[in-house]
């Protein structure tokens, strides 16, 4: 499948009747497993890729990590591959825009793109400065010729800016200004409230992502409320490094082996998967 | 703590009465979180690093790429990291001092160096070519001022050079050769039979470093057998990528986040690791 072919197909994963449920790697193993256990789309996931190569996860990531890591994630699959791009790897519009094609060109199928910085305390950005943005952003992409997703994702729950009425609203009034800046999907991580995601899928004007956060509905609950595409952030990651804490407690301290012994994959298969 | 004193601490941790557990990491995460868990040294896994970005485990592993993800693991601990170079990351004996010097260089404490390859069929290389390499290694060591470990690999066992009697004497006739040459530490993997590990450790003149197979006796059982150091190789990775999948099939099938959810490290945790 050429890659204009692979980023229709994600396109066409977004309109339902199925959720889509889009597996968060963190480098080129675990985006190659989650393939290999039978999900139909990979994204990378900022987080991860800072902990594997040794960063916090905030802007301080260097660009050339993000992308040499986004790129062995795209090697490693067939299925479609969206990229987290954060902010968009750069402050003007030009830089984003640059990265957006970096990651076409890869072989990417869709990018992430949020509406938050860290940066002189957490905020949101700019309303009016972030549609031009997902503008531009999405000029490209038409230009480009590879129709990929333009998941733009808002942090009106995350940066917690006032009450559940005001996360909503703010939510809903970005998503649908995203969406007609020419954005194909609206990732609203961090609501896990079931009339609030009912609420969002039926005011915003465009397929909805969820973050599977703690306390967030089963993917058939999720599928009823009217969302289109989930993903999990860092929790993958985050219980692999639990894992390994486990691993190496259980060695340390009672010198056995069990915890990575059991139920793991042998070496000839997991040489397999990358041959 | 500078280079020249952490490579001496690592040296002096094969000296006992203490066992020495090296945790073998595949990227910065795993080595940051075994530090974290208690780990007293890490050492790197050919294995591992060729999973996490996308390559089967042989000898077509960009040497750049085992170099770049050595490098982010020894910056990710404070603890001693010993580099798994495989048979050297070169052909000829130049070649791999180069190697042996641009890992000094980063700051590890160790290196593993192996006696077999896949290239025409698994076999064991010659003796006396082997030895020259780790001589010149050794030799490199000296010269460069920053004591570190020297662990030669005879993998004997594994390339199934003969019955239990022939790999047995292999092992130690190879293992007192290398020590002759001035390796420092004997890592003979796969031996996992308590009879053949005791002789290993008596008849081998030098520290011996075992892997913690499915079969191989506990902690406390191979301290008292006479061995020196262990490590795990492949297993921690392979039981990540394990976990990868079951997150995967659980999400995937019954639609349900437990296999992440629990147990895992939180989100603000995991940052402060790298901060």
């Amino acid at each position: 499948m050429d890659a204009r072919d692979k980023a229709a197909l994600f396109r066409k994963y977004h309109e339902g009747p199925d959720l889509l449920i889009v597996m968060n790697a963190w480098d080129a193993a675990s985006a190659r497993i989650f393939e290999e256990a039978g999900a139909k789309a990979v994204g990378t996931g900022s987080a991860g890729i800072a902990f594997s190569h040794g960063y916090p996860d905030n802007e301080d990531l260097p660009r050339d990590v993000i992308l040499a890591a986004t790129r062995e994630m795209v090697n490693a699959v067939d299925v479609p591959l969206t990229a987290d791009i954060l902010t968009g790897l750069g402050k003007t519009t030009e830089e984003i825009v640059a990265t957006v094609k970096d990651v076409i060109a890869m072989g990417a199928c869709g990018i992430n793109i949020e509406d938050s910085t860290e940066e002189g305390g957490v905020r949101l950005f700019d309303v009016a400065a972030q549609v031009e943005k997902i503008a531009a952003v999405c000029k490209a992409v038409e230009e480009s010729g590879v129709p990929i997703v333009v998941n733009a994702r808002t942090d009106s729950y995350w940066v917690k800016i006032g009450d559940d009425v005001q996360k909503l609203r703010a939510s809903i009034e970005r998503g649908n200004k995203y969406r007609e800046a020419g954005a194909h999907c609206i990732f609203v991580p961090s609501a896990s409230d079931r009339v609030a995601i009912r609420t969002l899928c039926a005011e915003i004007d465009a397929p909805v992502n969820i973050l599977t956060v703690p306390g967030c509905p089963t993917i058939p609950e999720l599928q009823e409320l009217g969302v289109r595409r989930v993903s999990q952030g860092s929790g993958p990651v985050r219980a692999s490094m639990a894992l390994a804490r486990r691993i190496a407690k259980e060695l340390l301290e009672t010198g056995t082996y069990r915890t990575f012994h059991e139920g793991s994959i042998p070496y000839p298969d997991a040489n397999k998967l990358f041959s």
